[in-house]
């Protein structure tokens, strides 16, 4: 049977597949400088591998997480079962402010509304650094990510362009399309109601949640999962969607969304940074993902010569989970030479 | 050039079609019993009319209003341009709740949160009380309603099934869909959370006007007409809408809708609701609506043996805006012996 899940998207598993994440690994930063100029103290990064690095580190796979989610919730939900551990280093990596690296909720020295707004750049940069100056891993095989994760691909396919052999963007984006630019700021809103008053911060996650579980899937999706009689099991497994992250680090990733937009260093000219890309693309898109617009990858795809998998369904945002040969596909392009 | 309107829907018109609202008036119509068994006191109903009444009271089409609407917006957006006022006595009527009619915000004697919940029945039954006590009509030759005018619609052929000739609901549901009950509840919770510590209500407003706005049309509609540099437009025209309507007055045809299902007096068995349908019926159904799922309304079609104009198109809730031959066929439909 298919489960709804509000906030995180389950792919392929079920309780059989998933897997139990590998230990938590934090690797220190130090004082770590933003694309905003300002300064995250004590920065922290985490992150949980599987896998062994190959003697010359060439098979290293990084991982980074989806909005809301965690490098733990990655192996949970089995979407690190894409990549082959058999024959892969996996990496998966805690994106800034997700509540377990250096997060609003978890800063002693920046905690909840002094913490810097970071970027996806900025991400990518902590993960840069965490590869380079703590691993000693110096190219990367491929970066994977869903969601975010595929914004935060983007996001290391343009700036650091000779860094990986393959990347894949799952359900990713350059940056966000008009609708999704309303979606996420609309979820904002209602957060930054709760900030700002310090009031109401239950309420204003569960208007968050909301959102998420109705962004999720299409509205055929959901009236055959939830006939008329479980509405009020839909509407509670959105309210605890929203329960399950800290308000100041939803906040922060929602902001982070929304400034991402890789052309920005490329003159924002989009066919710039698309032509940049040395990696070689796979972009897999959901037509019907309404959560973030498929159209901003796959214009990008084209112009990159991307390889490209359109994912046809109604299982909206989470369309990988209902295609399980798409899943097969990305793997096998993981380990294609 | 279109125009997106971010809380009440512009159909057909534009500046130069737009008719001025002819005057207000209102019925007293007392104490009014409401399905919850409470009273509502000193009801009070208003409405605007054009065309003139028959010798033999024939000829009047009632017009009730959208969710946030008044029947001063049915004539400034042109709404009311679909009822030939040459031939029929049209009777644009605001529905309980929307700050005109008694309303929460207006009531002396159950202001605000003191109102008593209202249904899309009681609605309807006021209405009926105005034709019947107020106006001496018996008989009307159709109901027209648009979205919630379009529930109001379906409330009326099956709780009065013999008091019209015709009847047209335009992106109205008998019921609402699964997906359509996660969107208003979000909405609602929006406004709740500030409607329990009597605080944010503008913020709450600007959530609900967001979350309007971005259901009313496709995200394809949006990344047509508001291109990445108008996202702020998009989202100051979202919070705009919200601060329309008062919060409490808003939260109350909110839970209208909610609530809103025709089976509930047959047994909840719909099809015994759509057989029950005397009227001649036509559905207008958007096939990409977003804000009213069009499924409920084409089963309720197909069992009732009503005519279908399905519009298929990316304008969403807005469909009928940007199909004007539909609006043409609309016409035809009522003026039809």
């Amino acid at each position: 049977m298919r489960f709804v899940l509000p906030v995180v998207m389950l792919l392929f598993s079920s309780a059989t597949h998933a897997a139990e994440a590998p230990p938590l690994q934090r690797a220190e930063l130090g004082d770590l400088p933003l694309q905003s100029g300002e300064i995250l103290r004590d920065a922290g990064i985490t992150y949980r591998t599987i896998g062994t690095l190959n003697a010359d580190r060439s098979n290293a796979v990084l991982f980074p997480t989806w909005f809301t989610g965690t490098a733990e919730q990655l192996f949970a939900f089995d979407a690190t079962g894409l990549v082959d551990s058999s024959s892969f280093f996996l990496i998966a990596v805690d994106a800034l402010a997700n509540g377990v690296a250096s997060s609003p909720s978890n800063s002693s020295q920046q905690p909840e509304l002094d913490f810097p707004a970071v970027t996806i750049g900025d991400m990518v940069n902590a993960q840069h650094r965490l590869l380079t100056d703590i691993l000693g891993i110096a190219h990367l095989h491929a970066v994977v990510g869903i969601s975010m994760g595929g914004m935060q691909t983007f996001e290391w396919i343009t700036a650091y362009p000779d860094f990986m052999d393959k990347a894949v963007s799952i359900v990713g984006s350059p940056r966000l399309a008009p609708y999704d630019l309303l979606l996420w700021n609309t979820q904002l809103a209602a957060l930054e109601l709760a900030q700002s008053c310090d009031c109401q911060q239950e309420e204003a996650l569960a208007v968050a949640g909301l959102l998420n579980q109705l962004a999720m899937q299409t509205p055929e999706f959901l009236a055959r999962e939830f006939p008329r009689e479980r509405t009020d099991e839909l509407v509670q497994q959105g309210r605890a969607g929203g329960a399950a992250m800290n308000i100041h680090d939803r906040a922060a990733q929602l902001r982070a969304m929304l400034a991402h937009d890789v052309s920005s260093s490329y003159g924002d000219v989009m066919e710039r940074a698309a032509e940049a890309v040395n990696a070689d693309l796979l972009i897999v898109a959901s037509l019907q993902d309404r959560a973030v617009s498929s159209t901003p990858a796959l214009e990008f795809a084209e112009i990159a010569g991307a390889e490209v998998i359109e994912l046809q369904n109604d299982c909206g945002h989470t369309a990988l989970f209902c295609a399980p040969a798409a899943a097969t596909e990305i793997s096998g392009f993981l380990k294609r030479p």
